[in-house]
Formats: structure tokens, sequence, C-alpha cells
């Protein structure tokens, strides 16, 4: 990722060890501000408010949030502590408990003063690894682009959400593919939709014009024609968790842009590293959608007349409102689940075969 | 309809014939506002910038612009610049050619003497029976919803942007039914859409209030999730047109509406005056869709602190955007259309079953 042309990752460790620099995403697109996080109430508030957002970007946050934790208290108490405050920030992102598990099942058999130098190391090792898993999905999604090409005057891309690299640590995950095209020259657009309540389409659009990546953004409501018109050579959208038999948990409105997809024929790919598979969880009916704070429709952000972030009230306090974070696409819906390892269709034997590790019976 | 439990009307004719005062739903739902609209030019913009929005509201309001614009100048030339500056304000709303084209037809052959005073009771005319159309159309509807009742504690109905009482002279289209359904006592509950970019769903939920119907506000990208969990017992939407074969065009998002409502197997029904259906029009295909300002989805607009109507900048002015404001639903998602002649299958058959005398052929 690059960001004024410059490469550079979106969390960055400093190099005393007792802290990490984040992008704090709250303030995008209007400002780019970094914030230091130097304890483990940094990482949980900047996990809870989506100054950190983005599946895997959560979980590198909270493997990081659980180092700077055992800097100031590293026996068992302290470390199930910390590890119970994160997992309790966001409750759909499964790569925040894959995060913690692994942290704590390296952890807890070490004597507690090896225990931070240890957590940094493994919270580092994580976020090397999310950055080549993000960077091989991004050279499998484009083998299936590439089939595309030529129905249209450019590769014509629709997303939702944010899957980029502001999402991950780099490269990004539905949007890896998309950036893996552009730098390799291919004439390339993206259909951005706004993603309310949210707004994270905003982020997405900063993010490719920070790459130089042709974008339009469009209302979530537009998504329906856009696709109808053939606009549009491919839906890719991220997940914020995967069952076992393919159903995927991703931002409200990508279930939607499934059915639209579907109808239009045109393929809809999900791309996600391995820790956003669940195997444990056989079908979507079992993934907890979390609902959020009704606000995020009463009140809008942006900036005003001086640049100042500033906030103004469209729906009066008491007016009730539904707000769930996600939803879920059955795995029929879903042309092919892109990973580390490559692309696979939808199925519990298409997971499996990608991760016969994971085969138990 | 009842605003603080006041019976009123959205258009009101003064008395003396020379302005009609209109409700400026720009300034809901933060402020309940009139306006005076007494000349060509006031009904123009009041219709341009949607101080007056819905298909029904929209003809009577350029009926009465005509009439206004009659009062100064009613010869043939001026008469026929009025009806092309009215009917070059918002370029899908059938009911808009289709009243202008009314009145034309009716004021041509008088002498201009007499057109001022005719037009006044032409207009008048017109709004009389969209009132008593939409009250027919919520009879027709309530009788599709009663066989609903009892799969839920209340009675659960989805809608989307605005199709009540503000977008029509009284009662209604898609809500003129939940509005019988309430008055005769029953236990109603409305899932409103937000309606991005323009947030209409804050009219809805603003309306519904003013007649104490219960109702959820969500965001447009939820609809595919509320309907996959089972919480709605049918969806009724509006229309801007519909094509003889029964394909809608309506406020961009009701095809996603449609097609997550017919994977959950949930009637989606449409409720329009006759005015609205364009036998002239074989299809959706042929139904132009309007593309309005990017600046809709770059600015937000609300209260501030100070409860003042303000403005935020969302996204750069120099961000592409796409902003279609219709979509096109086909006929085979919608489970049927509901006039004020009562309901029929969204089907060529089934529109000339409702209005043989369009049986030309």
């Amino acid at each position: 990722m690059k960001i004024n042309n410059v490469p550079t990752r979106t969390l960055r460790p400093a190099p005393d060890k007792r802290a990490v620099d984040i992008i704090d995403q709250t303030a995008l697109p209007h400002e780019f501000r970094t914030r230091r996080l130097a304890t483990l109430d940094d990482a949980a508030h900047a996990i809870r408010v989506m100054q950190v957002r983005g599946a895997p970007l959560i979980g590198v946050t909270a493997a990081y949030g659980l180092a700077l934790a055992l800097k100031h208290q590293p026996d068992d108490a302290a470390l199930a502590a910390a590890v119970s405050t994160l997992a309790a920030t966001r409750p759909t992102a499964v790569n925040l408990h894959w995060a913690l598990a692994r942290m704590q099942a390296h952890l807890t058999p070490l004597p507690p003063t090896a225990r931070a130098e240890a957590a940094w190391q493994e919270a580092a090792m994580i976020a090397e690894e999310d950055a080549e898993q993000c960077r091989r999905i991004g050279e499998h999604g484009l083998e299936l682009l590439l089939p595309l090409k030529g129905k249209h005057r450019r590769l014509e891309i629709m997303t939702h959400c944010n899957a980029g690299w502001l999402a991950t640590v780099d490269y990004g995950t539905a949007l890896a593919p998309v950036y893996a095209a552009f730098d390799s020259g291919i004439d390339i657009h993206v259909w951005v939709s706004e993603t309310r309540p949210r707004n994270q389409g905003l982020l997405t659009a900063w993010e490719l014009k920070q790459h130089g990546v042709a974008h339009t953004l469009f209302a979530d409501n537009a998504a329906g024609l856009l696709l109808a018109q053939n606009k549009v050579d491919a839906v890719i959208v991220g997940a914020d968790r995967i069952a076992a038999n393919g159903d995927v948990a991703n931002k409200v409105g990508t279930y939607l842009k499934a059915l639209a997809a579907c109808e239009a024929v045109v393929p809809f790919y999900v791309a996600a590293p391995r820790s956003t598979i669940d195997f444990d969880c056989p079908s979507g009916a079992g993934i907890p959608i979390e609902e959020r704070s009704g606000d995020e429709l009463r009140v809008a952000y942006g900036r005003d007349v001086m640049g100042q972030t500033s906030a103004l009230r469209q729906l009066p306090e008491d007016e009730a409102v539904a707000n769930p974070a996600f939803d879920v696409t059955p795995a029929r819906f879903v042309t092919a689940i892109i990973t580390e390892r490559g692309a696979c269709p939808a199925t519990t034997t298409g997971l499996r075969g990608l991760y016969p590790e994971h085969c138990h019976d």
C-alpha cells in the first residue's frame, strides 16, 4: 500500500516495543491522522470505536493489545483478563477470537517474565502473516479476474464496505486482487458502495485514490440497478466470518448485493484469510449478528465549512432504530471463496479441500 | 391524515384561488413549515428541489402550477410554455406528464379568458380524485394484509422511501393500507428504510409518528437481513411509473428489497394510482432513469446543536459519484399491483383486466 506514493502499513510497531501506531480511520477520508496505542485500554478502545476496523486488522491490533497489557502485568490472571477485555470489543469478527486464542495458547505455557517479549514477537508474526496472506489473496483473485477482461472498456469491479489495505496490515482482502490487477497494468475501475450507516465506502474511495485506482461511489440502494444495467464484471467483498458450509457473514448489505449479482449472472467472490473461516460453525445460522447503536443512523458526521469534524442530528433521539452490523449471505450465492491458498467453491467440500487439516472426520 | 391530531392535507388551495400552500418537505423531519406557491416558478421550483415530492403530489402540484401560470398569461403560447417548464422538473414520474396532459387537453379548446378558472377547477378535481384513489388503495390493500395477520405479535410491514400521505394529497399509496389497518384497530408496525441518498425514510418515520403508527427505521443495507430473519409479513412500496407489463420503476433500492422479499417468500406489493401506469411503455427497459447530483451523497444535511439546518461535507467534491434516483423491479418479483380499482397480478393481462378501457387491440 502507498500513501502519497510512500509505501507504508496500517499498523506500525514502535522500535522500543512499547507502543504501536495506527491510522485513526474515524478521521478519514477528511484527515490522515495516526494514533499511538500504548496500553491495553488504548487497543480495546481503538477496536471498539472503530479507529481500527476490518476483521484482519482487528485481529492484529488485539494481538498487540495483549502484548501491551503483558508489559505491565504478565501473570495468568492478567493474561486472562486482557484476553477477555479484547474479546468483548466486537462480537462478530472471528479473527479477533482466533488471534487471541493463538496468543493465549502460545503464551500460557511460558513463565510470566518471558511473556511480554514473546507476545510482542507473536503479534509481529501474526501481522507479517496477515500481510503475506493478503498478498497471496491478491494473486489468486487476479487469476479469477483475468478471464473477465474485455467485456467493458475497463475491468469493472463492485465492492462493499472497506476490505482494502485499511482493513488489514497491507494489500487488503477484497481489494487485494484489484491492486494486483492495477499493479500489473490492467485498466480497472471500482464501484464503491457507500456502506450505510457508517459509510466505510468513503474509506474505500480514499484508499483507492491514494493508490491511483479509478473508482465511483454510489448509494447502496443503487447496487441492484448497476448490476442489472450490466455495468459490473464481478463483485468482490471481504468476510467477517465464513461458516464451515461456506455461508458468509460480512458487513450488512452484502447479502443484497449477492442477490443482485446472482440475478445479473455476475460472479460474486468472497476474499478472506484462513482465520476468517470458522470450521466449528456449521452454517451461517450460528453466527451472532452484532447490533450497534441506532445513533449511527440518527447522527451524521462530516466536515463543516471551517474543515472541522462536526456532527448533525438527522433523526430525533426517540425514533426507534434497528442497526444490525452484519448479514449472512448463503453459500449458494457465493461463486467462490478466495483465501491465501487459492480459490474454492463455497461448500463444506470446497473449504475442506483447501484446508484438509480441518477434516476431522 | 393528521398532524398533531388535526386532520389536514398536504396541499391546500387558498380561498382566493391565487396560491396553494404546501408542506416544505425539505425541512422535515426537523421542522414543520408550510410554503405558499403563488406563481408558475414557485411551483416548478418546489417540484425541482423536492419541497413537494412523491409521484401523485408532484402531479397535483404541477396542475395547480399551470393554473397559477394561466392567471397571468392564458394564451396558447403561455399554456404550452408553462406545460413544458413543469414537465422538465422531474423526468421519471409519469403522473407529472399525465396531469399536465389532462390539464392541457381540458384547457386548449377553451377561450383564453376562461382558462384560469377552468384550470383551477380541474386541478382541484385532480386533487380530489387523488385523495379518493388513495383512500380506495388503502381499502384494497387492507384486504391483502388481513390474511397475513397472526404470524407475528403485530402485523409487520416493510416499506421503502416515502409513499405515505406526504407523497400524495392524503392517505398515501404504499402506506394507505397501513393507515387503513391502523384505523381499523389492527396492531401494526412498519419497518422504514432510510432510503439513501435523500433519506426519505425520515419523512416516513415522521408521518407515521404524526398518525401514531409504531415503526422502526433501518439502513437500506439491513433490508435483506430483516427479511431473511422472518421479521416481515409483507413489503409495500409505491411506484413512479409502472410499465404495461407490470415492471415497476420506483425509488432506487426498491429492486433489492423485491429480490430479498422473493428469496424470503414474503409478498411484495406495489400500490399506486392508475395515473402511474404507462400503458404506452411496454416494459421497464423503456423507462428513463433520472440521474441526480452526486452532492446528494457528498453532503449530509441535518440539525446542528443550535437546532439550525446545517450541511456537512462527507466526500470531497472531486470524488466521482453515480446517483441514479430510480431502479426497475421486473414484474416477476411483484406479487400484486394495488390501484384504486383493486389488486391485480403484475402482468399485461392483469393490468388490462383492471383497466379494460386500455385494451386497444
